[in-house]
């Protein structure tokens, strides 16, 4: 990838050069100006290229989080929030210089409410962290990435993974945040009761808002009881249609599916050959199943008469946990089985939504277009939400190969729109959305921006992200 | 209830005299100005008395949304979006005068999309309506608020009801809306896919925005497959604790309760009296659980241990339609069998919600509360969500009679949040309950006002209402 400088265009040099004083001197070793500092909290993970900070902030407290937006704010100089760096579009870039402020070290678990199933963190813990520190408590969060990721950064894309069908977004585990506004004060969108009806639901717009409106703090968090049982399984099916017809039934039925991955065959070829696997190189759903004793073996037995009907091959499943692990380990590593699959070239995980009756439409058609263009693109999906993702392998050498990535993601995203969909399922937009959200949303992003210019009217939290302020 | 015209105050004589004028000619008979229309679109259900519209104006489609719209937002008139009028804390009542828009003509279901489960309905449907028109389909749509309200007023107070701890509130359920904003455009929150993470959450925060925002022109829902069998019981327990121990249990481990409510011995011998019934007299858990032939005994059975393990009765539980529907109707009937206690007082339903860890400590305390002051005041929960009811009895009649409901209010609104709660699960702020916001959010609430200028510049949608502009 390019290691580009931050922009010119709107820097503001005068006030740049005020907040790196303010900042030194308060922070001291805590601020670094250094150039590995400025690229490690650049870089991108797609074409985009990275754009550096002019400095970054290692926050401990709510403290440092007001001293750091009071300077930027008083300067009118970007403030950029940065958790692990694992997000996808170009958020983290600084496209006009500014401050990255790293929250990897506010990483406390402020509260577990064991009763009431949630807890409070601060933003820089992240969720394996924070599921090996609720391991005691037979409590779990549920939502997973595929990276790592920081809760903070999780909450600010609105996150969601292979278990979202059992257990919903960020947006459906998030119930409070605090959060240091443009004033440099800092506020709470909700108590910790598990439903409000009281104003403006705060909450969920700072939900995926991805820090262009404040820098969050804290982050009151839903959690759930560990199932008593769990069963896994996979079961491979002739076409995307019949595989994608099967899950249509399993949630119309009901099943309380935890999750349901869609790997179509260049992902299965790609996964067998990286974990030494034998899976039927065909369209095959990963499936999981939470539950207790009783449950669990009824709800894999439904869903094998369903994938019968369709045309599927044996649903086999298995509570063993070793096996689990196995099978799981084999969708997790879909990302480096693709990788292997041509190590010379570049990786972009790209992700669109569609309702899930037009899934198999559009992962045919997108297996076409990636076909048509001679191009590397193993598909997996969250099949029980039509969210899918597509690892295409390209050539980030040179204009010609970035320029190739562009054009498929701008007909994958087209395709998407064209079938009531959307251009990012749990991506966010960044950098890279950008004129997809326009597409998708066309006035409606007005009122976004109405919201940015009423909350951040100097406009210092993460500029050039989501969309252009006028 | 007094009956008082609109207030004086910020009233525009001349702004409402052109309007008036502008929506005559457009819109003929649909447009009313009598006394029994302008009451009847601004009576509340509690002790704030009624503010009355200058005009009535029956909408029929979205372009009549927008033409009343654009002549309010010309003449810095107030519009205030009118379902069917259930709402509880004066959500209705237009403090400055303006427009009152009754929506309930606009009650197309515009799509069902099966496979996808939502569908797309016009604002003035009613639950009742939608679940009518589902019927043939296999799908339901689960909110359910006492009334037989709106889907659109559903929509803007955050509503939900008995079955929020399985299926979630409007927050959950809804996908995406149209509504025409202050430009006197029609804008769409979303598309129809299950998730996104394109751009600020608009979709979320319209619901609960109670017409201060936008009036909205269609929102599309998500809906549940009808459960194949559905179980109900009622088990009495020696004391609240003990019933709320119970929901708490339930609720950790899992079982996907889809009603858990709780009453009172009050609101249980007033159930008794109203409907001829013979239940113990001590708190009471209705439940239902929504599963198959096999599962709904599975979870019945578990409750019932549970329930014996916090010292309840037995559990006794029914499959039977009949059975169940008497224990419901029971139930339903809880405001009518209260105001049957002293049938010459007028009644305030007022609502709260406190993590589920204190909704024992917050009901006890109420209910001493009550007794402490020779109050009539049953109780009913949605207690799998820490979200109960106080069913007032008052006399409105006098100032004093009223002066003693809101105090009533007062305390319990700060018991509330003195135990990380809210002042309302789902009732909404209305007029009712703006102090108990500021005292809730303070500082956040300046973010509401500050999304309100950015949206509603000249703050014609439902004045008033949530917060002061300033």
């Amino acid at each position: 990838m390019a290691l580009a400088d931050a922009r010119a265009g709107t820097r503001n040099e005068a006030g740049v050069a005020a907040v790196l004083g303010i900042l030194k001197q308060a922070f001291g070793d805590r601020f670094q100006t250094g150039d590995a500092f400025r690229a490690q909290h650049a870089h991108t993970t797609t074409y985009i290229p990275s754009q550096l900070p002019d400095g970054v902030l290692f926050a401990e407290s709510s403290d440092d989080v007001k001293a750091a937006v009071r300077a930027c704010s008083e300067h009118k100089v970007p403030i950029i929030a940065f958790g692990t760096g694992s997000s996808l579009e170009g958020q983290i870039n600084a496209p006009n210089g500014g401050i990255s402020i790293d929250m990897s070290r506010m990483n406390k678990v402020l509260a577990v409410n064991a009763e009431d199933l949630d807890c409070v963190v601060e933003p820089g813990v992240t969720r394996e962290e924070l599921n090996v520190y609720l391991r005691d408590t037979g409590l779990f969060f549920p939502i997973d990435p595929g990276a790592n990721a920081s809760i903070g950064g999780m909450t600010s894309t609105r996150a969601s993974g292979t278990n979202a069908v059992r257990y919903g977004t960020m947006k459906d585990n998030v119930l409070a945040v605090t959060a240091v506004t443009a004033s440099g004060e800092e506020i709470s969108t909700a108590r910790r009761a598990r439903k409000s009806s009281a104003g403006y639901d705060l909450t969920r717009l700072f939900v995926g808002s991805e820090g262009t409106l404040g820098i969050l703090t804290s982050v009151t968090l839903r959690l759930q009881g560990i199932p008593q049982k769990i069963a896994g399984g996979v079961c491979a099916f002739p076409t995307i249609k019949a595989a994608c017809d099967a899950v249509i039934m399993t949630i119309q039925m009901g099943i309380p599916v935890a999750r349901i991955e869609l790997l179509d065959s260049m992902q299965v070829r790609a996964c067998n050959r990286y974990s030494g696997l034998s899976y039927p190189e065909k369209p095959t759903l990963f499936l999981e199943f939470h539950g207790t004793e009783e449950t669990v073996p009824l709800q894999s037995a439904e869903f094998g008469e369903i994938a019968a009907e369709c045309g599927g091959d044996e649903f086999q499943w298995t509570v063993n946990l070793e096996e689990r692990n196995k099978l799981w380990k084999a969708r997790h590593d879909a990302y480096w089985a693709c990788r292997a699959l041509a190590p010379e070239m570049a990786a972009l995980s790209t992700d669109v939504c569609v309702p899930i009756s037009r899934l198999a439409e559009c992962v045919v058609e997108t297996q076409a277009d990636i076909e048509a263009h001679g191009l590397l693109g193993p598909i997996v999906g969250h099949a029980g939400d039509g969210n899918f993702h597509v690892l295409l392998l390209f050539d980030d050498k040179t204009p010609e190969g970035v320029a190739v990535a562009e054009a498929f993601v701008a007909r994958l995203n087209a395709r998407a729109l064209s079938m009531d969909g959307t251009c990012t399922g749990e991506h966010g937009i960044g950098q890279g959305k950008m004129a997809f959200l326009e597409q998708e949303l066309g006035g409606a992003v007005d009122l976004m921006r109405q919201i940015k210019r009423g909350l951040d009217p100097d406009g210092i939290f993460n500029p050039g992200k989501i969309f252009h302020a006028d």
